[in-house]
């Protein structure tokens, strides 16, 4: 037979034990967070109706799926994010719920691009969704979940930020600066591409876009990328977006009350692709910028109603395993793999082997991680064993020993030896 | 839209909190009792080619399973077993490993069958694997750490039981009362439906298969279903067969002395389907026998090579959810889920907030969970709030208290109140 036949599937990961820590690591770290935060877990199936998907972002997201057709000749495919699954998960139940919901997840979640060779297929994501509040404080709320799902692990306000943007504030400050109504969409196009891009490019995009002036649209760029709080306030505070940027300002507040406020920048070139957000959005970037977005979300109103639930204001967040991880690594943040066990039992003959494993199945029974020989080997290599296997301390049963009823504990990091009476050991 | 597009595909769960949190109960079960046995947890891609099953299992397999051409025109399934995955993964990296390697892992799992609606088509099965040790202490270790993985959520002996059997031995008593070498498979095929079938049609159809008169086919029935240790040992013991009793029987004795004797008994009608076990074989059942079996696992030794890998001895068993989950229900060993919360933050008035985020986040970095009204709301209703989420405590955050660099706690059990000063808080 051939090897090949029995490779893993491109794009996808195995995770033997050293990587599964990592994972776990990065897992446990998410729902403590989530918990800290009042927020339940849920899980939805990986395998999905295709429609939950193209209903909400239409039928070119479906090149993008891993979707097929199974036997039943349903139209499926793995699921390639949380919300719909949430939307549709809550669209039975909701109703009945006190608000706000507060639900957290951590599905893997699957893409299928045919042109990307050596990307990924799949990831693991944290997705936190706050349901049924629509006031800023909640989006508040839910940005605090991020950062600190980010600080859990060590990283600070000098290894990472949140970019925070609202395409209402932003509509409004193009209104003010000269962007006619139906060149916002143009002029969005370029914001959202202003860092892969340089200056003068995106200034002849936009003017060619809107119809600006050259000088104009520089001031445009100029406006938009150095926006700050307190700018937004002067230039657009008393137009009709005046009340957005009141709850920018709200936001800001509430961050900087909970002590995050070095987290956070207000940056309105963060234009998030997804159709569905309705106000406050956030990206989350390392501080060096060398790697892609940690972390995105924002509000989304109109999502529970799309996927035929309930009207219910929402925000939210995903967080991905893969970025974090390469930023974990980079800033030397991953905890070093090292198994462990309390106790490893040397037999001395093998003869003594029941009274060894009366033992070890007593220290399990109180929770204790124990390992042992299972087959005749000599005290030395027992040891060996103890050692690799990372056993704190070795019980050794001897025939001397086992007739004073005691065995002796050898501490494996000190080197001490004491004798432990049988009958408080089991 | 019809919100039937919107419905969860038949044979897969949603998992609201509410079960999430019977999942996570059960997982985090399997994870302690693996753990305290040295093994070290492990996962591989939830899709695999099709070609890692049907090389092992032959074609007929492929009609169970969820598979499927993807866009890259290869043949692919959703895993329906994890033990193939852990012989691809193990292939590559086995050879440096020290043995034994003791790994698991609570991977979902998928089955398409067609005709069964109604059958859930996916479920979690605990996979705990020992690879690189025949000796029998090894199938003793891990038919130990089943049963501590039922014993861990207070299931006990009068619970469930392992019924424990070798087709080895199955093999030598048969040929002993008489059954021809080329007659085995047929009496196999009667013994591992004996159990749903009565008496009178399995002497028949044993007679049939074999060629043996009824009276002698009632005899093997009675024989083989009524083995014990020391029956085998009279009838099998100085046979060729003796060696694989004599391994059974030290089999036992390992369990014997860990204290759990009560829980196994040999039953040689236990026949497991899968065609790569070489040796002894168990199945774990509820006592009142209502339920499919829990668990079965037993010892394969030709299985990694069969994959391409280096050819290792290995012992192993898989225990559902599923099942597990009726069990659990059954014996009223479900824990009551109940959201619960350190504290719920009350504000006297909303321009208190600030310092009650400020709180709040405080307590949040010390580890503790935390929620409170995310819009301006009367003290009666937040009271009701932190009610609802289970808070143990209720800080009050009011101007008076505040003055005076306090807060009032209520406990919400007793009801007792205290001023907490704000400096032990934050």
């Amino acid at each position: 037979m051939s090897t090949s036949s029995f490779a893993r599937l491109p794009g996808f990961r195995d995770f033997p034990p050293e990587d599964l820590a990592l994972r776990s690591h990065i897992m446990e770290a998410w729902r403590r967070v989530s918990r800290r935060y009042g927020f339940l877990e849920y899980d939805g199936p990986p395998l999905e109706s295709l429609d939950l998907y193209v209903e909400k972002s239409g039928e070119e997201i479906v090149d993008q799926l891993y979707a097929f057709t199974d036997k039943g000749d349903r139209e499926v495919t793995l699921r390639p994010e949380m919300t719909p699954s949430l939307a549709r998960i809550l669209g039975d139940r909701s109703r009945s719920m006190s608000k706000p919901i507060r639900w957290f997840s951590m599905p893997q979640l699957f893409r299928y691009e045919r042109q990307q060779r050596g990307r990924l297929r799949e990831h693991f994501q944290w997705n936190v969704d706050l349901v049924g509040e629509e006031g800023v404080a909640a989006d508040a709320e839910v940005l605090a979940v991020a950062i600190d799902g980010l600080r859990e692990f060590g990283l600070g306000a000098s290894d990472f930020r949140a970019r925070v943007s609202d395409r209402r504030v932003l509509r409004g400050l193009l209104a003010t600066l000269g962007v006619a109504e139906d060149a916002q969409p143009a002029a969005f196009a370029v914001i959202d591409k202003l860092e892969r891009m340089p200056r003068d490019k995106a200034e002849e995009a936009l003017a060619t876009g809107t119809g600006l002036d050259a000088a104009a649209a520089g001031h445009v760029l100029e406006t938009v990328s150095s926006a700050t709080l307190a700018s937004l306030e002067d230039l657009v505070g008393s137009s009709e977006s005046g009340a957005d940027v009141q709850s920018l300002r709200d936001y800001v507040d509430a961050l900087g009350a909970m002590g995050l406020g070095d987290f956070v920048e207000i940056d309105l070139t963060i234009v998030r692709g997804l159709a569905y957000y309705t106000g406050i959005v956030f990206e989350l970037f390392d501080r060096k910028g060398e790697l892609r977005a940690i972390c995105g979300g924002g509000r989304y109103d109109r999502l529970l109603e799309l996927v035929g639930g309930e009207p219910l204001p929402a925000v939210g967040f995903g967080m991905g395993d893969v970025v974090l991880g390469e930023l974990l690594a980079e800033r030397k943040l991953v905890p070093e793999f090292a198994s462990t066990l309390d106790y490893f039992i040397v037999t001395v003959s093998w003869d003594l082997r029941s009274e060894a494993l009366r033992v070890a199945h007593a220290l399990r029974d109180k929770g204790h991680s124990v390992s042992y020989a299972l087959r005749e080997q000599g005290v030395g290599k027992q040891m060996k064993s103890a050692s690799r296997e990372g056993a704190r301390e070795v019980l050794i049963v001897g025939p001397d020993e086992l007739a004073r009823g005691c065995v002796v504990a050898r501490d494996m990091e000190v080197g001490t030896e004491r004798e432990i009476e049988l009958a408080d050991l089991t």
